[in-house]
This record gives structure tokens, C-alpha cells and sequence, in this order.
């Protein structure tokens, strides 16, 4: 008999730093494998343009990762006019392995803000913003050199953080083929912004999943159609749905709403679903979704900066190796790097 | 002594089937020079995926402009969620010559619309709205393929048929240098989009303007800076202008707010200035602006539509000749068409 006058807690409460440090142990060890001798700690150039003190929290943030793990961070503070210009260099120095911009730049004016992403290299796109990386994602192709097959196309990192994180939790099921892992699970994303969301429920979908995205203009179906026979996810309007109807048939809750005041109205969701908040705000009430939900990860954003350097590691095993000597290990381990994905 | 009661017209109307018919000539005569024998009529594959009126009506005129100078036009209806898969299948198509879309497609989600535009082969992106194209045209980069030159880059279609206006107006000054002829004229811009305000004031501030960029976030002032010493135009805000400060010292008003009810301030505007709009709804008071303005350009639609067409002879006169025996003369009239850019 047990002694607690506390009621049996059934919710298993993940950090993100839990999941982010096995991460970046991967990371770590990859990074071993597949550096040429001699080489210096790889370089990651952040660019700062929009005042935004959040941003700053975020980069100081990276830094910290970067510098733990072996990385090199190199912020740069520039002004929004002169951004352009100063990416345009840093695509041309050879000791810049990855670049990452902290966007809104022009928050009244998201078009050129993808004007702006369009402008780095696709060898340094550690944030996979450029339209082929994107333009892979949802046509679920993995490779950026068919039919070689030697340049893994590069994930944006939140969502693929939420995938590292539902992989973690075993909501990705291990026994079914890779890409297939999501098959049978019901999925609702609230947010379907073009950074995050869209990708997110794209990407879950193509990995077989049944995901209903959410955002105020209504709800919008993704899946790869009965029996996931189809090679990409199609999506499907659904006329007069809202989260009443999502909800209580979603495996998965994952809510990334922007606003302070949004919570995800914890009567709705299922009892013993998985839920996972990937806004800077609690998109969930706390208390009462741990009393609701069996898994709750409140926050990604470890897990975001752990798959930024994990991006960083893949764009440098895409390049191929410089010094001839090494050149036979190096290449395989390259081609090895993150095989499981 | 003059008879007539009226006053004398001190106001000359122009209207832009004039301005178009004399586009429409250079470019039938351009084509002619440059088409391999044999080869049949160009043609511009047009995507209608947004179920828009306007749009339909705006792609009747540009099949009729077509179809009266030589040209094909293939207008295809699609659903929005297939319009990727079907652009990427235009750009395989061999007899498809120029690919237009008609946007927004997703008017809540302009980044969805960069996306979808990226899709465009570089080779047939007749509105000049891939990233290459207008980064060239902010940095006032006039070819695609440097050092060699033989590639002209795309210029998108309404910014460049104002340029066009502009031209014939006499208001670029022949005397002066290719690439400087605005220099001394002051313009105000009124709206400042991604698609056409932006561009258009880079492109003015480009050829030496100085120009006054207006929305309803403020004054940007664009320019290539005292004696136009620099290759391509700066931005600085403005703060504290409104039209109030612009609009009396500027030598060309052109405005282009896609809304009903907005009208340029009339007694805002110098004596003897020349204007030009480019909304589909009328943004000058006609009565009172034919009082006050030297010329006046009521609508440019037409001028759009045979800059769209001269576009797509340009994105012919890029590609190398196919058959051995024409290509010396052919390859020759494409190096010179449309020299004068």
C-alpha cells in the first residue's frame, strides 16, 4: 500500500534540455568523424538586424551552446539596409560554415524577409529557409544531388526539432520503415505559419502521420491519403472545423501560437495524448494539462539551437573533403553522418 | 484672337494603349529578327489559380494583346494546392517560351506567394520575379551571365512599364548617359509593395532619381546619393514626412493604392508636374488633376501587358540559337535586342 497522500502523477514532464543533450552528444561525435585534420572549430555566422531583445536572449543563447559543444558563434549586428550586403560577404568567407538570420527583419513585410533568406548560399543555409531546401521538404525528398545521393537536404530547425522530440517520446514508432514511422498517428499543429507551422505539419505528414493544422483562417488536412500510398503529403481544406473536432481525436497536441493569452483549451484534448508547446509563451496551461496529458514537453527551444548545430555538422559533411590524404575515411564518414535519419 | 469658350487645355492626357502600340512594334519587329526559321509562335503559359475576377479579365486582354502580335497564350485554370506541380511541369515543357502567374494565390500569406514564385524556371520567368532577377535589379545589375554579358536579367513587368511611361514622356532625359537619365528629377512613389511600388522606386533611384517612396508606414527616400556618385540606390527613412513634404517638390507623382476610395491630395501636388497611376482603381481626381498636372497617365495595363511581351522576347533572346545554320545572324539580333536598355 502506498503512503503518498499525493495522487499518482501520470504525466511524464520532458525538458527540452533532457532531449536536446542527447542531441548534441550526436552532434559531438559526428562533428569527430567527419573534421579533417587540422581543421579549426567550425564557424556559425548569426546575423542580428531587427533590435529584437528576444533575439538577442535566443543568440546569446546559441552562443553558449556553440562554445559548450566545439562551435564558433560570430555575432553580427547590422543594420536592416546594409543586411543584404553583409550576408553576401559572409557567403564568401571561407571560415563561415553556416549562416543564420534572426528573422521578423521587416515584420510588416514577410516577402522580403524571404527576399532576404533567398540571399545565403545554399552550402551555408544551416536554418533550410531557401526555397530548394524548402521546395524538398514538402515534396518529402531527401537529397539535394540525385541520383548521387551525397547532399542531404537541410530541415528547418523548429520543426525539425518537434520531430526530434516526438522521436525521443517513441511517438515516432521505431518498427515501422523509416518514413512511415508516423502511420496510424492523429496529429493537430496550431499555427500554420510559413517558418514553423506549415513546415511542421508537412513534414509530419510526410512521415505518415494524420495531422490537422490550425490556425484562425480554419483548419486544413495533411496526409499522404489512405494507406500513406502517396510519396508526399496533399492537403485537404475541411470546411467548418475547429479544434472541438481536432482535438479529441489527436494522439498529439502541438501548439505554437505566439500571443500571451492563447492557451489550448486543455478540456478538448484527449486524456493521455502528448503535448508539446513550441511557442516562446505556455501555449498550455500547466497544472491542468498535466493532469489531462501522459507526455508534456512546456518548451523546444534547446532542442531548436541542439538541431541548429546539428544542421551546421550536415552542411559540412554535404561539402566534399579538401585534403586528399584524408579524403577516403572523411568521405565515408560524411556520407554516414546522421545515417538514421 | 481665340474663338473657343473653354479655357486652353494646358493638360496633356495620355492614355496607355498609345504608350503600348509603340512597345508593341519594336517588340514584333525584335521577334522577327531573332526567331529561327521555322520556328513557330512563342508562347506564355498563364496560371489562374485564384478564382480572381480581375485576373480573369486581366488575362482575356493579355490573350487577345497576344494573339494580335504573333504570340501564343495558354491560359490554364488550376487548383491553388496543384499550381507548384503544375509550374514545374511548365518549365519542362519545351514549347512553353515565358510562364506567368497571376497573384496573389494566397492573399493572407504572402510568403506562401514568394514560395510558389521560386517554382518559375529562371529561363521563363517572363514577370521578372525570381530572387536572381531582382537581386540584379536592386543592385542595378543589368545581366545575368558576367563577365560575357550576352544574358539580359529580367525586370518585373509594371515597374518596368511605368520606366516605359517615363521614357516616352521624355521625362528620361536622352541627353544625359544610359543609367543616369533621371538625374535632377525629384518622384514620389505611392505604395511601396514587394511586387510593384519597391522595385519601382529602386529602379527610378537606379537611373538617378531622386525618390520619394510612400506608404502607410512613412517616407523612404531613395537615391544613389549626392551626384549620384554610387552604382545602385541607398534607402533612409524619412522620419516625420508625409505626402505634406513630398509631394510639392516632386516632378512625377505616380501612385498606385489598390483601394476605391483613395485619392492623391490634388493641392498637394506642383504646378505642371506629371502624373502617372497605376492602381486598377483610379487614385487621381481626373477633373481636378488635368488643372494642375503637364501630363497625366490615367491607367498603365496595356503598357504592362506589351512589357510582358517584350519580356518574353528578351527570355528568347537568351537562349542560344538551337540550329547550327541560323546561328551566326540569329545569335547576332539577339546579342543587339532591345539594345537601348
Amino acid at each position: 500500500m502506498m503512503a503518498s497522500q499525493d495522487a499518482v502523477k501520470t504525466c511524464r514532464v520532458l525538458t527540452a534540455e533532457t532531449i536536446a543533450k542527447n542531441l548534441l552528444n550526436e552532434v559531438r561525435d559526428t562533428l569527430a568523424k567527419i573534421q579533417e585534420t587540422g581543421s579549426g572549430q567550425p564557424m556559425l555566422a548569426a546575423f542580428l538586424a531587427n533590435g529584437d531583445p528576444h533575439a538577442e536572449k535566443y543568440a546569446e543563447w546559441s552562443k553558449k551552446t556553440c562554445e559548450d559543444n566545439g562551435f564558433k558563434f560570430d555575432l553580427r549586428n547590422v543594420e536592416k539596409e546594409a543586411l543584404e550586403e553583409e550576408i553576401m560577404k559572409a557567403n564568401e568567407e571561407e571560415e563561415v560554415d553556416g549562416i543564420i538570420v534572426y528573422y521578423p527583419i521587416f515584420p510588416k513585410n514577410p516577402s522580403h524577409d524571404k527576399y532576404v533568406q533567398e540571399t545565403v548560399d545554399l552550402g551555408k543555409d544551416v536554418e533550410g529557409m531557401r526555397h530548394q531546401h524548402l521546395h524538398n521538404m514538402y515534396h518529402n525528398i531527401r537529397y539535394l544531388d540525385p541520383p548521387e545521393n551525397r547532399k542531404k537536404s537541410i530541415l528547418p530547425c523548429t520543426p525539425l526539432a518537434v520531430v526530434k522530440i516526438l522521436e525521443y517520446l517513441q511517438i515516432y514508432n521505431p518498427v515501422l520503415a523509416a518514413g512511415n514511422r508516423l502511420y496510424g498517428k492523429t496529429i493537430t499543429v496550431i499555427n500554420r505559419s510559413e517558418v514553423n507551422g506549415r513546415p511542421l505539419a508537412a513534414l509530419l505528414a510526410n512521415d505518415g502521420a494524420t495531422v490537422y493544422s490550425v490556425d484562425i483562417t480554419g483548419v486544413q488536412l495533411f496526409t499522404r491519403g489512405q494507406g500513406i500510398k502517396k510519396v508526399r503529403h496533399q492537403v485537404e481544406d475541411k470546411e467548418g472545423w475547429g479544434l472541438e473536432q481536432c482535438l479529441p481525436i489527436s494522439d498529439v497536441v502541438i501548439s505554437g501560437v505566439p500571443t500571451e493569452s492563447y492557451k489550448v483549451p486543455t478540456e478538448l484534448i484527449r486524456d493521455g495524448a502528448a503535448c508539446i508547446n513550441f511557442s516562446s509563451y505556455k501555449n498550455f496551461d500547466g497544472p491542468a494539462i498535466k493532469e489531462k496529458a501522459a507526455l508534456y514537453v512546456p518548451s523546444v527551444g534547446k532542442v531548436t539551437i541542439a538541431v541548429l548545430l546539428r544542421n551546421l555538422v550536415r552542411l559540412i559533411a554535404n561539402r566534399p573533403a579538401k585534403k586528399p590524404a584524408d579524403s577516403g575515411d572523411i568521405a565515408q564518414a560524411r556520407n554516414e553522418a546522421f545515417a538514421d535519419d
